[in-house]
């Protein structure tokens, strides 16, 4: 059991920064008793000068303004005060073209990860002394014992299996006396948690992903944070928690109304309602109309980004956060790396709302946003009614072939995030009500429509939380990685048939994926579903990829006639499945319930 | 009987025009047997000049291309052909300020009506000799024999009701076989229908109206036409008709895919299966990319606005005809007549699609529509869905709210056509199960929020069609319009306590919505549904409403705290229902399943 480590008495956050940077300027937080009273001064170090200190109404903070001029070398700065405080500060060289990083794409397969319930590496940390809750594996709302160890311990299963990028459920210290295994009730922004592993693990788990081709999404949170944070007890500014800092149910719930944000017609009350509303009473609501705390939040990402080599950022809860604030965080970022990738949480089936958020967007308000990608819920929800759902003029695949054609509403659509389900909604499996057919065709047309797929662990071993929607059981231990459980898929040791196949499906479709032009960069033609089927092609110079998805649970003889504009010349395709060569003059066989891939090359 | 006249041997179209036109051209369809051979000239008239002549591949029509300048004085053209052809064409003078002429807007209340179905004015014309359909008014798909005068009968009933509009399905020649009753497969572009009356008596309707307040609102078809107008034996031009001019079911059939107009990923094959699809065997599909057929529909349209001096216009169907074309069409009328009005039929629940084709919408492929209205089908499901749905976070009023919410969407939402039923789906007291107060709700919000209002006739004395979804019972009798009837709307003998309390409420709503400045152009405030209530304010200079609907079915002593914003320093109201004065600076009382509106002055 590892011993929680207390904070230095005074917090200074970030605590390094870099030499390189395109924003040339820092704010360092400094947090102690009466701090404020401190004259701060810089020994002098060559292109770094200390600007100006801010206060605020809170005497316990200080905000050190500091200038770092592009001729700055790395090494240590030296703080000192007229009173005889001291604090040595890291400036660190950048990684090379740490600026020119890629962020995922449409070529990538991010796999989604509660980390407390993937596998457990380390146990000596499942409880931490000194820390609020402790491990507690047969309780599924409480702590599993899943750690960083245990997910680069996985990086070789996950290679296999064709995963390029990992989102893990914010890692972040959650010291919270109960339900902190998910992750979004952060108490510290600058260090992982300690049941997790720590800072340097999170690094180390960067740097061998990289080796197995794969990159790391961190989940950040600019909405709230956890009730536990010091900021509840010793706020840094009078105004920096919504509803000034207190929640009285019924009254400082956010309305989850983020239609407000555009409705002309929106009330004030309603708009304050929704962007102040606290998201429960353990997730206080930051107000990030504060310029300090925008800072704060802004560095914070950045520290992330260049500390742990990251190639994405996924947001939680998106429009809850102050907008102006969002535009100011996402172009601060996009500004220091112009290749990332940052994928906003906009929960909503309207991709009017959804498309708000996206850089390139022109909004009637002129609201410019610098995120470059959104989650596609539309999509997800159409999916799953299409799968469940009779064919009729306006049930079944007509919902999918409806959701996608409203990308006239995105800048970019293939910089959706496409997904059949993830931690907050049940499985794809239970949704599909544990039908294999229906989740592998599922998983194949998020795996070869347009956008960057996103794909939640266990999918491939048909995970299920049939029975409950209790998120502890959605999000379910990961088979084989945590001592005593039946089965591993990591192995594939006592996995059903059934999940021997899906495994299989999804490691061809996702190794496909990975070097395949069409899926990457490839126009997508889609047709109106017809008798049941619907189908799509994907269109690149190099690779023309067909599919069909078949829900008739017969097979289809099916004449490939209106897909003349597609297939133009070509005689022949390879199907993915099955590797046969196919005549594509004609008609094709379409098996019952299935989903199939031809390859024109 | 009337005795229906046939057509004269050469058939002339527009039969005649008029001088001092914004467009200074005109072109005259000429159709008779070899027509093409002839060679014509205009008898010297000062400022008329016959320009060209265009011919097609048809040899039995002809093209007289007009120039018509400022200085043209009314009078008669003569035209004739060196083979000694000879035909007289008038030009009159326009109406003073016709091109002024203000089309209906959100002080308005448009009346839909179904001629065939809303008062027999005129026994003699229920049947005409040699057309095709005879009366019978026992037949749920046949004609009622009803009829323009019936509709010049009622008007002293519809001013009383406070209905400013009236739009009636198209009263053009549908001689046809069968289900000619309805009116949407013409067969004469220039003939009202003898069995509604006559060309005249339509003008006489539009001048006994503007006498009672009310204007005229034409329902037009530039889709498609009749199978049985001369067009489908003697095309103009080869490509006058889609698919050409072949009907073959399964794959000459409109997908109704309007997606596709927008979708970046739709195939050109469903592009071309929407538009040129046909809408049944029996409507032939036009192809308005011809573009002696385009001139013929804008010169049509233009010609009934001048002749029965319309205060606007409806289109059926409108996303199915040629894109460029409707751009074409809204401009030219647009131009002729800027305060003019026209709604266009675009039936989707989704507002992306519907907005792109109002007057001042950015589309992202730059398509430039100048239809100033669209019909709200959104509104109309959602008001629905609420009044059905039990209250929950996404159910409910809720629906209404995100429904009015996506406004953001349009240019301009006043100008969008609100009803809670048409001609064309079950009527609103049959979709909320004979409730009334639901029904008194539906019609309440319908008529106080923003937009123009439309209601189908008989609404106001609960017509339903419980039980049956076929048109034609849809379309049912008015009460009072035919002989036999138990019960008649227009004196009132024979209704229900219902129906007269339903009659009353709508009464006094388009009564005060006819003078009320809140209405006509008050900004729209409206607020997040609680506790089963959604409320909202329509805020002008000179008057203030607030409008409470309750769904609950206890009474609510309701808190106006939120509502500060829009009531300010104001301590009294006076309820339009009960005509009571109500104290607004602390709470009110509401009515259990109740629409109550106070009005603040």
């Amino acid at each position: 059991m590892l011993s929680f480590q207390l904070h230095a008495k005074m917090r200074v956050e970030p605590q390094n920064w870099w030499v390189g940077m395109q924003n040339n300027t820092l704010q360092i937080m400094l947090h102690d008793q009466g701090i404020a009273k401190q004259q701060w001064q810089l020994a002098s170090y060559s292109g770094v000068s200390l600007k100006s200190v801010t206060k605020t109404d809170n005497p316990n903070y200080a905000f050190l303004n500091i200038e770092i001029n592009p001729i700055a070398k790395p090494g240590v700065l030296v703080f000192s005060s007229k009173s005889g405080e001291h604090f040595e500060y890291q400036l660190h060289a950048r990684k090379v073209n740490s600026s020119k990083r890629n962020g995922f794409d449409s070529s990538d397969t991010i796999y989604l990860i509660n980390p407390d319930r993937f596998a457990n590496g380390d146990s000596s940390n499942d409880t931490v002394k000194g820390m609020l809750e402790a491990a507690n594996p047969i309780e599924r709302g409480g702590r599993h014992g899943g750690d960083i160890q245990g997910v680069i311990n996985a990086l070789p299963y996950l290679q296999k299996l064709g995963v390029t990028q990992l989102w893990l459920t914010p890692p972040l210290e959650n010291d919270m006396p109960s339900y902190s295994y998910h992750g979004y009730a952060i108490t510290d922004f600058y260090t992982i948690d300690p049941r997790m592993g720590s800072n340097e693990l999170y690094r180390e788990l960067s740097v061998k992903a990289k080796q197995h081709g794969i990159g790391i999404v961190m989940d950040l949170v600019l909405n709230h944070f956890g009730s536990e944070h010091e900021w509840m007890t010793d706020k840094p500014t009078s105004d920096w928690i919504n509803f000034n800092g207190e929640f009285a149910k019924g009254k400082h719930a956010t309305s989850h109304a983020r239609q407000t944000i555009q409705d002309p017609h929106a009330s004030e009350f309603d708009k304050r309602q929704f962007s102040d509303g606290w998201f429960v009473a353990t997730m206080p609501d930051l107000n990030q109309r504060q310029p300090l705390l925008a800072n704060y939040l802004i560095q914070n990402a950045i520290w992330w980004i260049e500390y742990a080599d990251l190639s994405g950022i996924r947001v939680d809860t998106y429009s809850y956060s102050d907008k102006a604030f969002l535009a100011d965080w996402t172009k601060a970022i996009m500004t220091e790396y112009p290749a990332f990738n940052i994928v906003g949480e906009e929960w909503t089936t309207n991709p009017a709302i959804a498309s708000y958020w996206q850089a390139g967007k022109v909004n009637n308000d002129g609201y410019t946003s610098s995120l470059p990608s959104v989650m596609d819920f539309s999509l997800q929800e159409s999916l799953i009614q299409a799968l469940n759902e009779e064919e009729s003029w306006n049930t079944g695949w007509v919902k999918v072939y409806q959701s996608i054609a409203n990308d006239f509403l995105y800048p970019n659509p293939d910089n959706l995030l496409v997904f059949a389900d993830n931690h907050d909604m049940s499985r794809v499996y239970t949704q599909l009500k544990q039908d294999l057919a229906k989740t592998k065709m599922a998983m194949t047309m998020l795996l070869t429509t347009r956008g960057i797929a996103q794909m939640y662990y266990g999918t491939e071993v048909l995970l299920d939380n049939t029975g409950s929607n209790d998120h502890g059981d959605i999000r379910i231990d990961f088979p084989g990685g945590f001592k005593g459980q039946p089965s591993n898929a990591f192995t594939g040791q006592g996995l059903s048939d059934e999940q021997h196949d899906m495994q299989q499906t999804i490691t061809t479709l996702l190794n496909f994926r990975k070097q395949s032009p069409a899926i990457a960069q490839g126009k997508l033609v889609h047709f109106s579903p017809e008798a049941g089927i619907y189908s799509y092609a994907r269109i690149s110079e190099q690779q023309t990829l067909l599919v069909f998805l078949n829900k008739n649970t017969a097979a289809k003889n099916w004449s490939l006639a209106y897909l003349q504009e597609v297939i133009g010349q070509h005689k022949q395709a390879v199907s993915l499945f099955t590797e046969q060569q196919i005549n594509i003059t004609d008609t094709v066989t379409l098996a019952p319930m299935s989903a199939t891939v031809l390859i024109i090359e």
